[in-house]
């Protein structure tokens, strides 16, 4: 089968001795980075002290990478490429950071590490040493674009960084340890999405180095037949280039490397000239060498080459055992150095003229620090969307389905930045407005019936959040926008995504040459309160807590109440640039609170008293009615409608909370509002009581620096939930509009006896609501209906 | 090729004639249970009063499983199988509540619903209806070991169920949608971890019914070809059954479902006989039917059978429009009704018999119930294993080191019952004694050189921390132990996959006929202080967080700071039952503080005073240091030392605390101490310093009610860091002793001038201590090697 056959390859040796120089160039500097202080060229007899006290980093997927990258550079110049490299195994940091060394661009950004003696030195020992460089292929490292920590995610961001760009090759080295990852393995298929005609190509790159850190993996034991079936059925043609030999092994890959871009363009030619709309087999290489390539072979008489042990620091003890210090010392000269730099410390000429140059080089693809390339949206004005409210409460409709409309004409007027993301749920979360003006992406067969899928879909759907958010990662990071949608309990899938992609908007704020990319935006609806049709496993409203720990300069999170309220914060949204915007909104039909022009205010304000449900007129409250999130407010408005009703004199404060971060101290977030606008606004001293959409732990988080604090009541989810109505669920919360008027009486003090009745009416009216719902299966009529209506309003009843 | 050759059954027309209708039953059951609020039996005319007002749940996985649920009984009852339903499609909850209803097994747990018309009327009335059931596989239903509203997890599910339980088979139904998810792929491949020999039988079944929510499925629309060479290529032989046309149907599938269980009981023969230890080829079943099967055809004059318009409810309008109403009653008399059911009610004969009795029912499988097949463990005294502590901190190891040599024990004393769990970081976490008495499991091929790799080894080593979780969790909910060893940082990629566990130890608490299982163990090791070789991305404390989010009832969070108390606390955790335990330790040599005795008080206690840390002489000190974690243990002694020599005067009371809810108030969590106890503690008045572990609110948060909290300050990881050393890293957050002495003396009144110095002092040790390693790349001797030393020690400086 051509697959496991070797392709020659038409190189020359002269030409392959060069790329084997190359090569041999890149695993000194990455063995230098891990161990030499000083000494960089070994023009002196290598001591102790030239090696540092403490020896942190991954040498055994270097060499791999490091070929990879040579033999990527001389395809690169021999065809002109665009390319970019992305390295799963990310831990390799020696090996990137000693290529962008090679090819120039460490010295362009880091001016202070040339390329010559001092800077090799100071590259060597910048590298993991404290106030150095990390020893990831980190925010830091030119070309990269995440950090490669966590594994499983390097295919994703891989095809997410093809999206919308033709020309662009990105080549995708995957550990076969992280292969291992479910993450990984659901993005094999990502070829059913991305379009010759109109997307880069990914280059997938299996790095068969045989182990993980200390374990064999799995995909280099089971049979090879198996493992090139299981990648032929995700669609791939696989080339295996296998050997321990480097000059067989160079001719090898230059051969396949050859053949596989060949049959990539040969791909994008026929899709390009329309030929075909076919899901083509896209070309992939299995590369079966050994971890720890050219390192020692044997330490204490344990074999390091070729087994897990050469995954991080194979010498380890260099410092105090003389044969360790020898035998790093022959492993460093084994590359024979002096023919590789020159007499200044630079890269001889040979080889300097081996990489492109320029934006070529993949280390300075202008893609790969995506802020440079960004382009703002075009944004249709949110305003013409605004749904009529002739009053607060007049007109009811589903915030996500009004917000789809202008989702819709983003989509249209941004037809190569913009896509939208979601596990199969961009219809159930009422955005299908976007169905408008174009199609859901989709390269497998079609059938009669299939409702909008097409090779030029721009909205990407298929189950599974980590691709979801894989591809938008790759998107955003390479200058383009996108918007998330997802339903808000399973956005804990990707967690621990966010987190590194928090990481990386936090560290690259401080590097000056990372230009800001697109915020990460989150459309989370079919929220907690409202899962009628799946129950408890579908409640968690905790991403909001999630987020909240990452540093508060990148994150932000809001919870519009109704319609007008979420077009206004979605287009701050998609203006923002690097953030994780958290946006949660309903997408079943409820009541409108706010004319556009109240809700652009309101939403400035980011929190605000809303006088028309609020009887303190202008002055002190007894009370303040705090709420936060569409089923909240609604609840928080009904109890003050009970309230008005019922205790007329009682003076209450409605306070609406859109953005989250409003609530934190001013020092701690930027949006935190300043203690006196706090007080101001919250009182000093009187019971407040906080209506929130999620954990109520939080609020208390937020807050509890502020006066008032310990007289907050929060209620919120508390992990009480199951298929039920929506009313009842609130009631399982103690969130319902009876319960909070209950929470005034218990809280404002002075009421007196005149309210016992009322407290008695409110828990009467819980259980006759909840034996409503046992008895009849919905809501009661009188509790579904309630409307809001002015005081003065003659059909109030 | 054999795998799409109609295998033919050997069941005589008669049989397959029977397995129809017990199909048809089913399927009658699942729509009433959708629809109907009465006139279960249509023995009357259906009326849109007998329609339930709202209309949730899922139909259009419902006959797909019913098929297989129906296919399965017969072939249980044929070989006497022991057997357990593991529905991928959890919102197909009709149909398993339908099946277990049929087999009796319903009635038996819920005797309100009988097996007669009135309990048919029940069971129809409480699905999806307030004060009724969940519309998922939820907890409630007999024989579900998971929700399964958060798709992705079956199939790991169902090799942890399988594992030690070398005679049950393990059905596992995988939706075609859900096998797009990454925690679905990278499950495939857990043949390499199943031992035929050891371990019974996991038979995945792909439940290729074409379509998810609102699009196709990626597997439906990929060739066939492709789609069984990834499946061969993951290790599986699978048998593709496919059609519209019931009867040929029933005849393929039964005749496939006997071959694949012939080729099983082969697999397990000849492994069992001793004939060969390699890796079998498992047989698998694509079964490929229409979603919404035997549904409506068409609605409103869209195709709904057969498309993702059958996803949900087919006809939704059925008791305003007398068309769909009068579609829904010819929908269900399709089924024949009266065939079906008895006078009473009750499944007629013929039905009442085809499926297994007793145990052999897959809903009353007693693994299905963990509980009741749970033994205790068989533990060593880890008392003895304590390591030496002649006076605190005189002695220094690796914590989890010294519990490996624990661990290890208890994996020889329960050879079937216990398994340890990790993704590749075992050995890195240092559990590596447990190799002296197992290996890792692994049925791939092996070479010289090889790590403890073996068929029968008890450690489950994969690089993917969403298998580790999903096999731990099938193991423990079916009623045997383990322990889940992962990074701090990594244990986010499982954040969703712990929420729905904790839901479902939430909910099953509360099911008087549901028994507690073992709880979820987590060992999280190479925490965010000391991720030496990796920095950023490898340092995220926020797990801790996460868990605080569900019920108090099921989580419990402990920070040991030293070996002896490690050992303490696991001997706990794997006592307990039915939580989520969250155990953080460090693995570097770092100080014993307490002897074992010490440690198991201490443990017992949760906090407590350290007095021989303590200057406050058993009088109300001047300020509290307290710690939780084992860095901030050592930072914090470390001030207190300093504090003793600088202030002699200064009355400093140090607590560490070890379980983390003992923060809490006692109304909040079980654990909680009581108000007066937390004010004895850390007074009502006196400045706290607390040097936590992770993110700093999280303390905050826990304590905002106590009366001394306006008084508390937190210092904890915010965020910052990167590959560097130790000291470095607590400086980096400010955690590190010097800045605690500072916090001491900013916080704690009048002391006056006299300290100007000596803040002074310490701001210039942390710029020393900096200064050091930014020259020598390690810390600062002094710093690394202070030891804690009593006053009255001669060695004391
Ligand atoms: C999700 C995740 N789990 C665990 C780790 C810890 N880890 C770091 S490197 C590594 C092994 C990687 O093996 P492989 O992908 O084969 O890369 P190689 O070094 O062999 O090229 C592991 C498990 C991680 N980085 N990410
Ligand atoms: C992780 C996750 N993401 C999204 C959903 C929402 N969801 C519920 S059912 C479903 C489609 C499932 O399709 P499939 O697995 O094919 O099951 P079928 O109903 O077709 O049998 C989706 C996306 C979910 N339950 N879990
Ligand atoms: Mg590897
Ligand atoms: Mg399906």
């Amino acid at each position: 089968m051509d697959t496991a056959v070797d392709i020659p390859s038409t190189l020359t040796d002269e030409e392959l001795r060069r790329l084997d120089a190359y090569w041999r160039a890149a695993n000194y500097l990455s063995v230098g980075q891990i161990y030499l202080l000083d000494n960089p060229l070994l023009r002196e007899p290598l001591t102790a002290e030239h090696v540092k006290p403490r020896l942190l980093g991954h040498w055994g997927t270097s060499p791999g990478l490091n070929l990879i990258y040579a033999h990527l550079n001389r395809a690169i110049v021999a065809r002109d490429l665009s390319a970019l490299f992305v390295t799963g195994p990310g831990h390799g940091g020696p090996a990137i950071v000693a290529n962008t060394w090679l090819e120039g661009t460490w010295s362009e950004r880091y001016p202070g590490v040339g390329r010559d003696e001092a800077g090799m030195a100071r590259l060597f020992r910048q590298f993991s040493f404290p106030g150095g460089i990390p020893s990831h292929v980190a925010a830091e490292v030119p070309g990269s674009i995440h950090e490669g920590g966590e594994l499983g995610y390097a295919l994703s961001h891989a095809y997410g960084a093809a999206f919308d760009h033709p020309d662009l090759l990105v080549a995708c080295v995957v550990g076969d340890g992280e292969a291992e990852t479910g993450p990984l393995a659901g993005s094999w298929l990502s070829t059913v999405f991305l379009n010759p005609a109109r997307d880069g190509a990914v280059l997938p790159i299996l790095h068969l180095n045989g182990y993980k850190i200390a374990n064999p993996t799995v995909l280099d034991r089971i049979p090879e037949s198996d493992l090139l079936a299981m990648l032929r059925g995700y669609g791939y043609q696989p080339y295996v280039v296998a050997g321990d030999e480097p000059a067989a092994v160079h001719e090898a890959l230059a051969g396949t490397l050859d053949r596989a871009l060949d049959e990539i363009a040969e791909i994008q030619r026929r899709a390009r000239s329309g030929a075909t709309s076919e899901r083509p087999r896209w070309p992939m290489i299995v590369l079966r060498t050994p971890k720890g390539w050219t390192g020692p072979r044997e330490v204490d008489g344990k074999q390091v080459e070729g087994t897990y042990h050469a995954h991080q620091v194979p010498l380890s003890n260099v410092r105090s055992n003389p044969e360790h210090l020898a035998e790093l010392e022959r492993w460093l000269r084994s590359y024979r150095p002096e023919e590789l730099f020159d007499a200044t410390g630079a890269p001889v000429a040979e080889l300097a003229a081996l990489p492109p140059t320029g934006d070529r080089r993949m280390s300075a693809n202008p893609v790969t620090n995506g802020g440079t390339v960004l382009r703002d949206l075009v944004l249709p004005d949110f305003r013409d969307y605004a749904v009529d409210v002739p009053r607060p409460g007049a007109t009811a409709t589903g915030a996500t389905g009004e917000l789809g409309g202008w989702i819709r004409d983003v989509i249209a007027a941004n037809p190569q930045t913009f896509r939208l993301f979601g596990p199969d749920e961009v219809a159930s979360n009422r955005l299908q407005a976007a169905f408008e003006v174009t199609d859901r992406a989709w390269m497998a067969t079609t059938v009669p019936g299939d409702d909008h899928l097409s090779p030029d879909g721009r909205v990407m759907e298929v189950l599974s959040e980590h691709l979801c958010q894989g591809w938008l990662e790759g998107y955003l990071l390479t200058g383009r926008h996108g918007l998330f949608t997802s339903y808000e309990a399973f956005i804990h899938i990707v967690d621990s995504m966010v987190n590194q992609h928090a990481k990386w908007l936090k560290v690259t704020r401080d590097i000056p040459w990372r230009m800001p990319v697109a915020s990460l935006n989150y459309l989370l609806s079919s929220h907690v309160w409202r899962q009628d049709h799946n129950g408890f496993s579908h409640q968690d409203p905790g991403f909001i807590d999630h987020v909240m720990n990452k540093k508060a300069e990148v994150v932000r999170v809001y919870l519009p109440p109704d319609a007008n309220t979420l077009l206004s914060t979605m287009d701050h949204c998609l203006r923002s640039r690097h953030y994780v915007n958290v946006v949660v909104a309903g997408k079943q039909t409820a009541p409108n609170w706010l004319t556009m022009d109240e809700a652009v205010q309101h939403c400035r304000r980011g929190v605000g008293i809303w006088d028309w449900a609020s009887t303190d007129g202008g002055s002190e409250p007894d009370v303040v009615l705090a709420c936060a999130g569409d089923v909240p407010t609604l609840e928080t408005l009904a109890a003050a409608d009970l309230l008005r009703r019922h205790l007329p004199d009682l003076k209450v404060r409605v306070i609406n909370v859109v953005d989250l971060m409003r609530l934190q101290p001013s020092s701690e977030h930027p949006h935190g509002l300043p203690d006196s606008a706090f007080d101001t606004l919250f009182t000093r001293d009187k019971p407040i009581i906080f209506a929130y959409h999620g954990y109520p732990w939080l609020i208390h988080r937020l807050t509890y620096r502020r006066t008032n604090h310990h007289n907050l009541h929060v209620r919120g989810y508390k992990e009480e939930g199951t298929t039920t109505t929506p009313f009842d669920m609130v009631m399982l919360n103690d969130l319902d509009r009876f319960h909070l008027v209950i929470d005034v009486i218990d809280r404002v003090p002075g009421l007196g006896d005149r309210v016992a009745y009322l407290r008695q009416e409110m828990t009467d009216a819980r259980d006759a609501a909840r034996d409503h719902t046992r008895r009849y299966g919905e809501d009661d009529p009188r509790v579904a209906q309630w409307r809001w209506v002015r005081e003065t309003d003659p059909t109030n009843p």
